[in-house]
Order: structure tokens, then C-alpha cells, then sequence
């Protein structure tokens, strides 16, 4: 948390039953549904939205995706996913993520997403300019 | 829209990637998802949590689930979802949903569950006096 | 179960941990997941599959489902999906499914799906020929 | 592939509509699923189940989870996921997956999840020895 990149977004969730497992707590892969929440409101906040991203034929398919499971969060839980871009390569970029409780004070999970940047053909193109201002 | 049950409530849902399909709308099955996250925003906005319920030793579970898909919705539409109490049995209740596109001019989808009251054992009891505040 | 249409088909199904929820038991929404893979099944046993049937241009979007729940399944149960197409109408078709525990003996769920027939531009058509071979 | 650790185990799944998105692929957060039912398949090879894990007060929560997308899977695909055991540690143990096409040339993506070995407490214990004969 002390070294997160900015510029950063915070996103809440809720949990629902429908994400949690038969051990009462949220289920491992439904993370990575909090980490695609979290980036489309990154995006969001800066002023286009991923949607709009796919509409000017720019697609960020996820290449590698990584969790790192610290504490589990409940049914009902209030969590903040927290998200930052971490690194931009020539035709990819990374976002970080980290969970935390309600209050902020425990760190629930953290994990990392590389995504390509692709044209509408599949083809890894240069980070297009109207990207970079998500940055 | 114009007969739904009183008292209400509104949730609003950003749709994910997640949710979505190869038809580029949201899958079937995720309405039940939706439907959850409003009734326990329902219950919260009268004062306690469905953890809570659970926690009192009664528990919920769906007896009957039934949706009706009207119109779709796609990836990154900010959707409404309306939900009441639409009857009370001695040991059991029915939820009614109404899915609403942004400006509520669309209905996309209705739908309903129906829950049995039960106690910790799993057997039917009829609906504590603390459940029916939430009437 | 004893007035199952014919021809149907049948599909096993391990429930896994990512299925269940908190209360212990498959989570309402994975029947619905349940009921897809079986009518894919279904068409898959007649000797083309729903993957073929979109690529003739046809799209079988559900338009209404519906599950009843009677008896939980849990995390490593075994269970049988039982599916057949109970009506043809002219734009569209009813599937049936019966859930059951491994031994058969006990139905866990029955449900529907209504899946209209529609085309490329999304308007509703007749039942092509091609598709009538499923039934 | 070529230094895949044994003993392994293979199981085939088929791509399912509810597990694929928008963009017309197999959704990133699915794979790890694939990798929960492919190492339950893995455990079952070796004449127990995860649930008699359980029931013998052993849980195996996940603590890392990764994956590496390389080409994508769609819809109605038969997949292999291919599992072993990579290493065990004193409290721990680390499952490797690939997920292969069904000719079985091409790989879809590799990942890995390294689970604790705890108690009913939630304590970390020394891998039982009922554990040890999966290996």
C-alpha cells in the first residue's frame, strides 16, 4: 500500500452469497472478477470508459494474471479493490490490485493482470495515444 | 413497473466482461446473481443484513427462481435493478425483481424467487417477528 | 421423471467447490449453468452442436427460465442432468430438466428454458429444417 | 509440457456459453476453475477426493494462484487440463496446470496454485500423511 503507483482508483464491493464457496469465504477465481471491476473504473475515471477503448478497435485481452490470497474476505463483506497501472511496455501494460477490509486496515488480497494491447485482427500494436491518458 | 410492490428498492449494477457472453450480452444465468445482490440490498435498506438473518439461526434459501428476458443487456451498461416483497407466506416469501435499463424507459428482464423461512436444522418455521420488519 | 419426453439425453456433472456457496450447497444461479451444458448435450447427441446451429446463422437466446429447488447438492456430488425439448412452437422451443442425485433416486431440481429462434439480425424466424432433426 | 511432473492426471472439459465473454473467448477468471476441477480430478486418481480431505479436518486453501494466457479457448472446445503436483513443503503444496487444446498441440495457457495445509483451526499443520500418498 505505501508504494502503490498513482494515479490509483478505489472501487467497493460488496460481497454477495454467489461469491463465496463452501469454506464461507469469497471463492479464489472471483477475484479476478473484483481485479476486471476495479480496471474498468480506473479506466472509467479517467474519462473513457473500456468500452470505448473496444470501439476505437483497441482490445486489452488479459496474457497473465496473478493473485496472492492474504485473508479471506465473507458473504457481506464491504471491500475496497484498489488499482493502479504499474507498468507500460511498448504493446502491454500492467495493473496492480490490492483488497482491503472495510476499515482499510487489513490487506485481503493483492494481485497483478498483463494485458496486450491488440488491434481488432489480434496484432500487438504500440500503446495508441488516446491510451496513454489513462496513465 | 406500475403495480410493483411497496416498500422497494433500487440497486444499481455496472454489467462486467465477466458477465457478458459470446452473444455480447449478459448470460442468463447472471440475473440470478443480480437478483441477489438487490434482495439483500432490499433487507439491508430496512435495517439489517441477510448475515444478519443468518446469524439469528433463519436462513433463506430458494425454493423457486423464474426470470424473463426482455431486452439485453451488454458490457458496461449501468443497469437498475427494482425489487420488492411481493407476498408472505406462514413459512415462506416471494421477491419480485424488475431489471431497468439506465433511464428506467427499458425493462429488460423480470423476474422472481421464492424462499423458504428456515431455522438451522433446515426445517420450515413460520416467519419471526424480526424477519417481518423487513415487510 | 416419469413423463419425460422423448428423445432426451443425459449428463453427469461432478459439482465442484467454485459451484457451492456459504450455505454449504450449489448456489441457485449454477443450475442454469447446469441446464446450458445439458441442452448442449442434448443437441450434441443428435450429431451437430449449438456452436454448429449459430453458424448457419441461427441463435436460440433464452427468453425465460425457470428452476425449482428441492434438494440441495453439494460440493463433490455426482449428479445427472436430464434434458429433452418438451414444445416446438413456431418461433420457438421449451427445454425440460430434471436434476438427480448419482443413484438416481432423488430429484434435486427440474427447471425450463424458452429459447426463441431468431437470425443474424436478431428477428425471430421459423424453426429451420436443420433444426428440426434435434427433436 | 516436455518436463511436466508425474505422477499427472488429464481431465477434458468442454467450453461451455456461461464460461465465455464478449470478446468471444473463454473469460480469464474461468481458467481457474478449470485448474479447481482438473487437481479435484488429480486427488481422485489417487483413490481419495478433496471432500475426504476435508472430512478428515485437512483444508487446503489457496494462497497463490497464476495464470498464463497464451492462445485463447471458445466455445464449445473440448480442452484438456493436464495437473500434477509440482513440489510439496512443509505446510504447503503446489499444484502446475496446462490447459491444451483436444489434439493436445497447442497450449492454451499454464498456471499454478499453491494451496496451505491447515486445520479445522485454520492453523497451518505438517502435511498428513494420508496426504502424502497423493503425491
Amino acid at each position: 500500500m505505501h508504494d502503490f503507483p498513482v494515479p490509483d482508483s478505489w472501487l467497493t464491493h460488496r460481497v454477495s452469497y454467489g461469491e463465496t464457496d463452501t469454506m464461507g469465504v469469497v471463492y479464489y477465481a472471483e477475484y479476478f472478477h473484483f481485479f476486471e471491476r476495479a480496471r474498468n473504473e480506473y479506466i472509467r475515471a479517467r474519462g473513457m470508459s473500456y468500452a470505448d477503448v473496444e470501439r476505437q478497435g483497441i482490445f486489452l485481452p488479459v496474457r497473465d494474471a496473478q493473485c496472492r490470497y492474504r485473508s479471506p474476505a465473507h458473504y457481506d463483506d464491504l471491500i475496497w479493490v484498489h488499482t493502479a497501472i504499474a507498468e507500460w511496455r511498448r504493446a502491454s501494460l500492467v495493473f496492480l490490485y490490492e483488497i482491503l477490509s472495510e476499515d482499510k486496515c487489513r490487506v485481503l488480497a493483492t494481485g497483478s493482470t498483463q494485458h496486450a494491447v491488440i488491434n481488432a485482427q489480434g496484432r500487438p500494436v504500440a500503446v495508441p495515444d488516446f491510451l496513454k491518458f489513462i496513465a
